[in-house]
């Protein structure tokens, strides 16, 4: 509406670019026939719209499909390697750069591990360094790039788009937006790293076409991206998704957010190792969790009854949160992801059978739990894609 | 696209006059010029829409408005008892039926207590005989009815529109649809009863405006219907908002639906009375669990010490059950109701103070939960929505 009364006929010529480079990008054999067909538009203006998409090198024709009479038509596909987007993880332990093409295929990947915590100044010291390294090894032109997301591993105002907190980078109330993009000189988004994950299995994942879905990271915490009706979640304030915090034991440990008994107490990579610390003799104030939950797994692995047990309260726990957003939500899909893939073989049988136990029958029966394919990489592809879903308008 | 691909324009025609009316609906002072304004179509296109409505007698001027500079404009309103919508509430003890105007005025509602179980048939028939009497006290020309909409205390399916299942009245796998089309000659819509709540509620009631919120009905079990993005938010098979069965005591009972400790085994009013009877020295087996209820309120009321005990504990269970949405939904709004709002006085501080105990306190501060202002109509009211919300296209 707003657009319509502007009488600006840019937004609805950038809106029809848009409509038609996402047709052929989720279409393998578009022809502007078929283009025409699908949007509605004229032959002349689909013609237009595709000539200047061609020579502005988003797509390519790639030979003749077949013919339903007539002039074969030539396919137009999305031209690799012509267009690219940045994505930034930004964890407690590591700071993780990738590049896709307009394909969505990855063509740059780069872990840096920080061996402490950084500052917000610090990161974006270091986020500039990663990003030029990045654009000069693949020697990407300026105008070739579509625009930078990053992942933060915490809470966004949706508004002012600052950092609210971030208790693993111990960031409160922090603008890294700004800052970041008179650095780059580029568009940055900012997203939560579980909201990114999700959008990397919609986008490139499991969740290809699915409407509904949760993706729950287990990470030293755990929180979950979750898509409605096809588009990203996020809730009233933008804090949607704390499934870490679903009570799931009410005799159990006191949770830092005040709850008892919650899912991220007992689930979360942080709350395993710790119930193998506290079954351990040794004692250790300072302890690697990452280097520690290897070896809980190992131990698993190797048939260790108390590691196994520690995986299996894990498993069950996860079942019983699980049960209650079928029972609640409804989703088609949910996505296990970031370290779990890791263990997956080890407990998502317990965890679907808890699940089909104590949910409902008739959504538990349409809903498939399964471990996301992408491990630690689904935020910083994730935070790739949000300027890519720009470009195609989604 | 798909209405641009077929070239017709009875499709757009219908569509903006939609547009038109809900903007007439939701603006108190709506003239012609404003409507080009908000529309952006042309004054003539406007003028043609508007002259349309008023010869159909959808909308009537009411006098003039504050000028702008030039002639004074005219103000458009919706026109009261111009045209109407039925609403029917299907529950195991009554039938309920409403009828609604145009402008979402109530102009009549009458309650049929069933002594005993309707079938489907029973149904039909009991439907039929309501509606005529309703539509004939009120003297409504067949070509002023804008539709029926039936109100269900069980999940349907969202394709076939089928009843899959109805425990409270006994039913599953029926087709109440097409029968009651039939019978009453006129488009019919069938929906879950806490989604009609909810839809009332936005509609007419406490989150009008309101985009993501979850309506907790409290009944003899406990469901919810949610808004997502300003709509009905069903799942991927339709039977999102079971809330009731949310886990909130692992050493709880068992429900029936095969999970332990479900917040309606505590909080429902089925759940309520059975705790008071276990504590009863007479053991009944046949109970009004309504009267049983008033009797408990009754007790509770007068400073009974066991029977304010039972509504304290269904308070903190749902207080649990709420941080739980609270962390996952991230919901503006949670408003409780059907037979809430009877003891409301007695239990909200406790949920309140329950919820924002245990949930994070970012979401927590931004959610306001609140007591329903319609009682057990509002599933009535919001079936009688649905053809209202069909008129203004929402």
């Amino acid at each position: 509406m707003k657009d319509r009364r502007t009488g600006n006929n840019q937004y609805l010529k950038e809106m029809n670019k848009s409509i038609v480079l996402d047709l052929i990008r989720t279409n393998k054999d578009m022809s502007r026939k078929f283009l025409a067909d699908r949007t509605g538009l004229s032959a002349t203006a689909t013609g237009a719209i595709v000539k200047t998409l061609l020579n502005d090198e988003y797509i390519q024709e790639i030979g003749e499909g077949v013919s339903s009479g007539g002039r074969k038509p030539v396919i137009l596909r999305l031209k690799p390697r012509s267009y690219y987007s940045v994505g930034f993880d930004i964890d407690e332990r590591y700071i993780y750069t990738v590049v896709l093409d307009i394909t969505g295929e990855v063509v740059y990947r780069k872990k840096l591990e920080t061996p402490k915590r950084l500052t917000a100044d610090e990161t974006i010291e270091t986020l500039y360094q990663a990003y030029f390294q990045a654009v000069n090894e693949l020697v990407i032109r300026d105008d070739r790039i579509l625009g930078v997301g990053v992942s933060i591993p915490g809470m966004m105002d949706i508004e002012t788009k600052r950092i609210i907190l971030a208790p693993n980078l111990g960031w409160s109330d922090v603008d890294l937006l700004n800052p970041l993009e008179e650095a780059l000189d580029t568009t940055v988004y900012l997203d939560n790293e579980a909201m990114c994950s999700a959008s990397c299995e919609n986008w490139i994942g499991l969740c290809r076409n699915v409407e509904d879905f949760i993706c729950i990271n287990i990470e030293s915490g755990i929180g979950a991206g979750m898509f409605v009706r096809g588009k990203i979640y996020r809730g009233f304030t933008g804090s949607a998704g704390e499934v870490g915090h679903i009570s799931v034991d009410d005799k159990g440990l006191v949770c830092k957010c005040g709850n008892v008994g919650c899912l991220e107490t007992i689930a979360s990579i942080n709350g395993m190792v710790a119930k193998a610390m506290r079954g351990s003799t040794s004692i250790q104030n300072e302890i690697n969790v990452e280097k520690a939950f290897e070896e809980l797994l190992q131990k698993a692995r190797r048939g260790d009854s108390r590691s196994l047990e520690i995986f299996q309260e894990a498993a069950e726990s996860l079942g019983k949160a699980i049960a209650n957003l079928i029972n609640t939500f409804n989703p088609q899909k949910i996505v296990l992801g970031k370290k779990f893939p890791d263990y997956a073989d080890l407990v998502l049988e317990t965890i679907r059978k808890t699940a089909q136990r104590l949910a409902l029958s008739y959504p538990s029966r349409h809903v498939e739990i399964v471990s996301s394919p992408f491990g630690e990489d689904s935020s910083a592809l994730g935070a790739a894609i949000i300027p890519l879903r720009k470009l195609f308008g989604k």
